[in-house]
């Protein structure tokens, strides 16, 4: 139906300039108004794709993590046939920091949706449930690895999750340049050698 | 001199004003005018003690910076006479994230802070020195821990420190409700003890 992707394909227009105002100039100035200038469109054209900022920003985030996921799919699909799972867990955790352009743009977008959702209740049931569902893929990957014997099993799934996850926090580090992307990955890759070299793990590099 | 002491009072009654605006609407809502609104003066009055945005959000993050160093020196004036190194870190890092309300809201209007210095050179700059400041401290309690053998002499203090700072990712997922205190807490317990019984520390509790 050449309509209905016309339609997303809108969409996804809209939501790729929203992307750029809160980019370029940040999240106090990513209003419809502004949104439909950047897309080079009409207030009412934004308006009748999205029926209030929050709906346009829910659809932007949303897309803004699909393309989260594609390129973690693409980077995974390098790997050895199933790949390791410190490998995995690597390309997950760095692909979530601001270390090149595509994933600066993604996690300043997942920034604002937070701060936004803080007080908008629908927002933050969303943003709630794809943290949720992120933290639950991590999850299972720490505990397949347990099970594996890819990490030791006297560690909790559950406690090492909420460290790797926590480890987002290099983003305003690197974002205000308080260090940079090598002393970045250079902890990570200490972080994952201490999780996983406590297995004594014969398949790790 | 009563009159600068007034005016300092006033600039932090505004910028007290300031941060409810950021902690109950969010940051798109923080205008001169909301402000003003919210702090019960005139615009006027707020242009007469901040000549921008600007200078009133940089003196809001100074203030509020000054608030978390001042709640961390509270409680550490309750350890021990000099307090274990493991405990000192343990209060710091608590200290950055939204565990409680006054925490919550110096947290939010960090957060806040590093998205606008994005697009504001002069605001990232401030927020770079602050930071800066802030990771060098951490970075001298680790040095020292290390020399007094609390922490193994392997580990490289810089790549500890940044690790440190990183945990304030639990941020996100705090505010969003997908962890609750108890498992953020019970997940930095783990990882400052294996932090500090590396050294396999006598003083250790």
């Amino acid at each position: 139906m050449p309509k209905q992707v016309d339609h997303r394909d809108r969409q996804e227009h809209i939501s790729r300039a929203l992307w750029h105002v809160v980019d370029k100039h940040g999240w106090a100035k990513a209003t419809m108004r502004e949104v439909a200038r950047e897309a080079g469109v009409s207030l009412g054209q934004v308006q009748h794709y999205f029926s209030s900022r929050t709906a346009m920003l829910t659809f932007a985030m949303d897309h803004a993590s699909a393309q989260t996921s594609s390129r973690i799919s693409d980077r995974l699909q390098d790997l050895d046939p199933a790949g390791h799972p410190r490998e995995v867990l690597r390309i997950v955790l760095t692909e979530m920091l601001p270390l090149h352009s595509d994933s600066r743009v993604t996690s300043r977008m997942s920034a604002a949706y937070v701060l936004e959702a803080l007080h908008d209740e629908e927002l933050r049931a969303q943003a709630r449930i794809g943290m949720q569902a992120g933290r639950a893929m991590v999850e299972r990957l720490i505990r397949q690895a347990i099970t594996d014997g890819h990490i030791d099993d006297d560690r909790d799934p559950v406690v090492e999750t909420d460290l790797l996850l926590a480890l987002t926090g290099f983003t305003p580090l690197l974002e205000l340049g308080v260090i940079d992307a090598d002393a970045a990955l250079k902890s990570i890759d200490t972080y994952l050698d201490r999780l996983f070299t406590s297995a004594g793990d014969p398949a790790k590099l």
